[in-house]
C-alpha cells in the first residue's frame, strides 16, 4: 500500500522520533526545526516520525500541530517520508489531522491505543474505528508502547489488527520485555497466518542490538545520537554482528540515562542543543527539566564516549 | 471572584451537565441544542455545564467545540450561567479553549487532572500550571471523579489547590465514596484552614439524597429528570428531609440504572429523546449502543415511574 | 462434577457471602461465626461463600483461614453447600488451602484473578495453571469483578475458561456494567458454544433485579439482608416480575449505601450487628470505621425500610 | 536501632537481594540454598536480603518461607545480616512471619505498599499500621519500586515515614527515574528535616553507577555478579569514579537484559547456574522461561563479557 510514493511495509533502518524544538519562551523555533531535519538527513536517518510523545505532541495547539507537520513534510522532501502522530482523544481531531498530513505529503499516520483499552477485543475494535474514521486509504502504524499507555496487546491481537486492516502498515515496538514478541510476530509471517509489515523499535533503543536480530526492520527512536542508530543496523544488516554490539555498547551508558521515564526528553535536548541541532532545550510544560547533577551526569557519559570514540577511530 | 457577572463561589442548586446533541449521522444537531438549553431551563437549572465527558468532549473536533459553546452560551443567557470542561492533553489546547469561551460569556471553566497524577504534590502542581495556562483571572471548577480518571485527590490535596489558587470557585465533586469528604471539606472550612467554594455532585446524582445533607450546595449531573434533582435541592434546603428522600428514592432505580460506566450515556440519551427533549439519542464512535434488552428494562423503569408519579399526584 | 455431593454447575437461588465476625480486639468470634450462620440459613440462603473480599479474607492468617472454613462447613452441614475463596498471591498457599478445605467437606473454590493479568491468554492462562495446583478434581467459580480486580474478562475469555477447564462450575458475576455480558454467556449456551455453569451475581446486588431477568441463577452477595435477595430471586423464578421489583426497590437505597468500596463492609457490618446477627461490628485493619454521621444515616435508612415494611404488611 | 546485634540505619555496600533455588520439580533446594549463601559472602556481599520478589516470595506456602528463612539466617551468620520481606496481603500474616523471623535472628524486615495506595496520607498511614502489626522494635525497610507495586512516593512522604515511625531503618530505592529523589532525600538530612537511614538502590542495578554518587548507601539487588556491585560500590566510595564507571559498564549490556520486568528472573536464574552457583534454574508458575534464542542471547552477553574481563586483566 502506497500513499504519497511510499510503501511503509517494506521500510527499513532508522525513523527518527523527531523532537519539537522551542524558543526558550515557549515558543516554536521554525529555524531549529529545519536545522533538526537537515541534521537527521545528515544521520543516514530513513525516515521520520513526528508529533509523537517525545515529540511533545499533546503540548501543542491544533493549528501548531497542523504547521510544524507541514514544515517538516516539506523539508524532509521525498527521499525521507514522514509518518505523523495522529493519537487523539476523539475520532474528529485524529480524522481532521490524518487527512490534513496526508494532503501535505505525509508516508502515514501513527496511532497508540488510548489507556481504557483492556480486553483483545477492546484493542481489534478501536482500532477499526480509527480506520473507520481516518478512511482506509491512510496508511497507519501501530503504536505498542505498554509502559505508557498502559495497553497490553498480544501477539494474536497485533496480527488481527495487521490481517483485518490492510491499512496497516507498521509496528512501532516498544515493548518491554519485547524481544520474544519480535520473534512471535515473524514467526507469524514465516507460518503464513501474518503479513509482512515493517517493524521498526522505540523504546529508547535499549534493546536495538537484540532487536534487528530478532526480525526487527530497525529503529524508530530520538536517541540523541542517530548516526549511531543507523550504523548499528547497517552493521547489523551486513551480518557484522560484533561490530554492530561493540558501537551499541558504547553508547549503552547514555542510552539507558536517556530512556529514563519522564525525565528523559531534558535528557535528549540537552544533548541535541549539545550537539549544535537545536537552539534551545526548552520543553513546554509539564515537564521535567535537568538538574545541574543531572547535566553533569549527562556531560560525564558524553565525554566518556567521546573519547571512546577517539579510541576507536583512532585504532 | 466573578466572571462575565458570575461569582460561582456561591452558585448552588443544579447546574446540568448537558448532552451534546447528534444527528443519526454523527452531525452536531444545532437545533436539538438550543431545545436541550430550554427543557433544562424549564426544568429548573441553575446552570449548565458543557463539554464533560458526559458531553462527549473529547470526540468534538477543536472548532466544534467552540462553536457548541458559544451557541449554548448564548441560548442559556446571563441568567443560566455556563461552564465549559477544557481538559485537554496539553496546557496550549486547554488556554485556547477557556480564553475563547470566556471570551464568549462563559461563568467558568472545569479542569480534570489526567491519569497520570499520582502523589499530593503532582496534583496540586498540575492545577497551578494549568492557571498559569489559563490565566488567573479564569474561575475554574476542579473535577474530582477518581472512578474515571484514576487520580485520588485527598481532602488535604483539594484544600491545597482552593488556598493556593484564588481563582478556585467550586469543586465537582464525585468521589465514591464521597459523603466523608464532603463533611471534611465543610468542616476545613469551619475550622477556618479552607475558604469556602461551591460544592456540586456528580456520580450520576447516585448520593445526592445524602450529599445535600453533608453540606454539598447541590447537583452537577446530567441524569435525564433535571426537574427531579432541582426538586430534591430544593426540598433539602427547605428542610424537608423525608419528602426529598421519598422523590429521589422513587428516581433510584432509574438513577441506577443511567449511571453505568461506559453504559450510560446511552441511557441518558434514549430518555432524552423519549422525552423529547432531543431528536436523536446517537452518539458518535467509540460508544455503546442499547441493546433492544436494555431498551425495554430503561422503559419499564421509566413506566414504574410515571405510575408513582401519577399516583403521588393523585394523592 | 460433584465434590462432596454438591453439583455447583446447577446451583441457583442466593449464596450468601459470609461476614468473618470478629470480637472487639479483632480476634474471630466463633460464637457470632455459628449464629451468623444459622441466620443465613433461616434467611433461605441456598449456600455460603466464605474467604471473599468482604468476607476479610487477605486479613486473616493461614491458620485461622483453615479454622473459620472447618467452623463455617460443619455448621452449615449437607443442606447449605459452602464455597471457599483460596485467591492467593502464590499458587502453593492456593492449593494447601484448597486441598484443606475440599477436604473438610467444601462444595468448591473460588478463585479470583491477579491484578497484573491483561490480555485473554493471560487470563485462560492463569486459570490452567490454577486448577494444574489445585486439581482438577476441585470444582472452581470464577470470580470476575473489574472494579476491584482490575482484570477485564470478556465473554469469550469466560467461555475459553468454561470450556477448557471441566472443573470450572460457576461464575461470580460482578461486572459492571454486566447484563450484556449475562445475555452473551447465556447466549453462547444457546448457540451451543458453550456447556452450561451457573451464574451467581454479586455486586451488592445493585442490578440483582434485572441480572435474575437476564438469565443469572441467583445472587451471591452479603447484603445484610439475604432474606429479601433470597424473595427477590423465588420472585423472579415465579415470574411474578412487577413484585420482585417493588421488593428490591424498597432496598435499593440501602444496597446503594452499603455497595461503596472499601466503605461498604462498615455498613454491612453494623446492620448485621443491628439485625442481631454478630456480636460485634469490628473489622480488623486495615478499615474504614463508619463515622457518626453515616451511621445516622444508616439507622435513618433502616428506619425508612421497616417503615415500608410494617405498611406492606399491613396492606 | 539494633535487633540481633545489626543496626541497619548504617548499613552500606551490597545487600544481594537471594534467590530461592528449586529443584526441577518445584521443590525448594536446600542444598543449593546453602551454596548459593556461600557463594554471595565469597563475593563480599554484606547482607541479604531474601523473600523478596525476586526470591519468588509469594509462591511459597506459609511453612516454607519460615524454612527457607531460618536455613539462609543460620548459614549467613552473625557477620552477614538478613532482611527478610514480609509483604502480605494481611496484617496477622506480615506479623506472623516478622516476629518468627526476627525471633530466627533476622537484622530487620523488608514491607512493600499494597498496590491500591494512592494518597501520600494513605501510603503514611499504611506503614504506620504495619508497624502496629508487627511490633516498633522490628526494625523495617522501605520498599519504593514503582513500577512493579504502582505506589509511587514522594520523597515527601518517604520522610514522613522515616521521622514518625522510628524502627524505619532503611529504604530500598528503586524508583525510576530515581536518582534526583536520592538527591533529594539526603538533602533532607542536610537540612535537618530527616533522620539518617540507609539508602540501598535495587532495579536491577541498571543506575547503580550515579546512585553512589547521589548519596546512596550501596546495592540491594541480586543481578548474577554480585562481585560486579561490591566492587563498584568500593571504588566509588575510594573515589575512583571512572574505574567504577569502567566497571559498571561492562556489565551494563547484560544489568540491561536481565532488568526485563517479568523476563528477568530466568536470565538471573539462568546465569547462576551457568555459574555454578545453584542446581536448576527452574522457577516455580507462573514464570516465564528463557527461550532458545534468550539462552542464546544471554551466553553471547556473557561470553563479551569474559573477553572484556579477560582483556582488562591483561592490561
Amino acid at each position: 500500500m502506497k500513499a504519497n510514493g511510499t510503501d511503509l511495509t517494506t521500510a527499513s533502518g532508522v525513523y527518527v522520533i523527531a523532537a519539537t524544538p522551542f524558543h526558550d519562551d515557549g515558543r516554536i523555533d521554525e529555524k531549529s526545526t529545519d536545522s533538526m531535519v537537515d541534521f537527521y538527513r545528515a544521520c543516514g536517518a530513513d525516515g521520520l516520525t513526528i508529533l509523537g510523545v517525545m515529540g511533545e505532541a499533546p503540548k501543542l495547539a491544533a493549528e501548531e500541530s497542523v504547521a510544524i507537520s507541514k514544515q517538516i513534510i516539506k523539508r524532509a522532501g521525498p527521499s525521507m517520508p514522514v509518518i505523523v502522530g495522529v493519537s487523539a482523544p476523539g475520532f474528529a481531531a485524529m480524522r481532521s489531522l490524518a487527512r490534513t498530513v496526508m494532503d501535505a505529503g505525509a508516508a502515514g499516520v501513527m496511532i497508540a491505543p488510548p489507556n481504557t483499552l483492556r480486553t483483545d477485543d477492546q484493542i481489534v475494535g478501536y482500532y477499526k474505528q480509527a480506520v473507520d474514521a481516518i478512511g482506509d486509504d491512510v496508511p497507519f502504524c501501530i503504536q505498542d508502547f505498554p509502559i505508557t499507555f498502559s495497553v497490553v496487546m498480544s501477539p494474536k491481537v497485533i496480527r488481527s489488527i495487521i490481517q483485518e486492516l490492510p491499512s496497516c502498515v507498521m509496528l512501532k515496538h516498544e515493548d518491554w520485555p519485547g524481544l520474544e514478541k519480535i520473534s512471535t510476530l515473524r514467526g507469524f509471517e514465516a507460518d503464513g497466518s501474518m503479513r509482512h509489515v515493517s517493524i521498526l523499535c522505540g523504546n529508547g533503543g535499549l534493546f536495538l542490538d537484540f532487536e534487528c536480530e530478532r526480525g526487527a526492520d530497525g529503529a524508530m527512536t530520538g536517541y540523541a545520537f542517530p548516526d549511531m542508530l543507523v550504523d548499528v543496523v547497517r552493521l547489523q544488516k551486513a551480518g557484522k554482528r560484533d561490530a554492530a554490539h561493540d558501537l551499541f555498547d558504547a553508547h549503552l551508558p547514555l542510552i539507558r540515562y536517556e530512556q529514563q521515564p519522564g525525565a528523559g526528553l531534558a535528557v535528549r535536548k540537552y544533548l541535541l542543543k549539545k550537539r549544535g541541532v537545536i537552539a534551545s532545550d526548552a520543553q513546554r510544560k509539564p515537564s521535567a527539566p535537568l538538574s545541574a547533577k543531572a547535566r553533569a551526569e549527562v556531560d560525564y557519559l558524553f565525554d566518556r564516549l567521546s573519547k571512546l570514540d577517539a579510541r576507536a577511530k583512532a585504532a
